[in-house]
């Protein structure tokens, strides 16, 4: 598909601080990464293709990146870890300090090295069309990161970034295409945000007094 | 399998307060739960097995319950809805106050006229055999619900009900057979449950002021 395209960035993405290293073949994404030179955190995500026909490239793609975003059964494809918590402390090991499994319609994954968050996927009552949930989760979670400060983001941030992605990605499954998500205004982000968290949260334990 | 078995209860289990129906033939289940005159809350769970060959029993059976607990796809199965939302809607239609759709590693939701609610599986490096899985969790869900009052549980309550029953089945995993589950003590149990909450918890949106 590539034939002999080398990308060659503007200068202002060569000046990004916060970089998606989107689904291509792994070796175009590392000469993008290359380009950027003040970048404070890339993510990199790809798919089944690349690691069964390009795994080399990929390994050293990986290396290169802070954060990884992969499909659940990807990340146990690259690793070989049929346990995804054992597969995300491997594929730590490749290089990146943040993993990010993506599950679908069951949610999210992240592991860090100082913590595990998962996030359950909203639970909408029409999905219309879950093409391009991943780019749209990616897109938020980069987002929030970018304006939160970039670089070095702590467990706190993190989270909050799963939060964001997954409310983007929750509206991009809404309609076909980009459409909804073009459309959003920051007041239904921040509603469904609050929703995300009413969805997934519960109280401390506050046991009962045995009784008979 | 069962067949002229008529099942006939102590008089012990005449007087629960708390019944679960656990899967087996839907005519049995309703021949059990006749004969708890003192239940306040009964659940029951089922399987493809009775949706596909006892469908009309199943519906009976269901009817007469206060809280219907299937994994996903025979909630789907069940109803004729793809979408798991509408599903359980269509669920709460035939009479269950309650439905909690189990998901395996992917955690379980819950869905009832006031509230939705989800939690993630707890992330395990070390699973052993899902058998039980979801016994367990039904186990903790309703023991939960047992020692918190019984009938008509509110909202937050129902949410700790489910984290318990995630906490139990994420210790039988651990293990073959009821071992791990056997040998269990509170301490334990509440140290796990406070976990859950760090796993899935996330902070309020503290959106950044606009930098460049």
């Amino acid at each position: 598909v590539f034939g002999d395209f080398r990308p060659k960035l503007s200068e202002d993405s060569r000046a990004a601080e916060m970089v998606f290293l989107g689904n291509i073949q792994p070796d175009l994404q590392r000469e993008v990464r290359a380009q950027c030179e003040a970048a404070r955190f890339v993510a990199l995500d790809s798919m089944n293709l690349w690691i069964e026909t390009t795994k080399d490239a990929l390994l050293k793609a990986i290396a290169e990146v802070h954060c990884l975003v992969l499909n659940d059964a990807e990340l146990r494809m690259l690793t070989g870890e049929a346990n995804l918590a054992r597969a995300a402390g491997a594929a730590m090991d490749l290089g990146p300090g943040v993993v990010v499994a993506k599950r679908g319609e069951y949610g999210a994954a992240l592991f860090h090295r100082h913590g595990v968050f998962a996030i359950p996927g909203y639970l909408l009552e029409d999905v219309r069309d879950p093409t391009g949930a991943g780019d749209s989760f990616a897109g938020g979670f980069l987002g929030y990161l970018d304006g939160a400060g970039g670089g070095d983001p702590d467990d706190a941030t993190l989270r909050r970034a799963m939060a964001y992605g997954s409310v983007l990605a929750s509206f991009n499954v809404e309609d076909f295409g980009t459409e909804r998500v073009a459309g959003l205004k920051p007041d239904e982000i921040e509603e469904r945000y609050e929703a995300f968290r009413r969805l997934s949260h519960f109280d401390q334990a506050a046991l009962p007094s045995e009784s008979a």
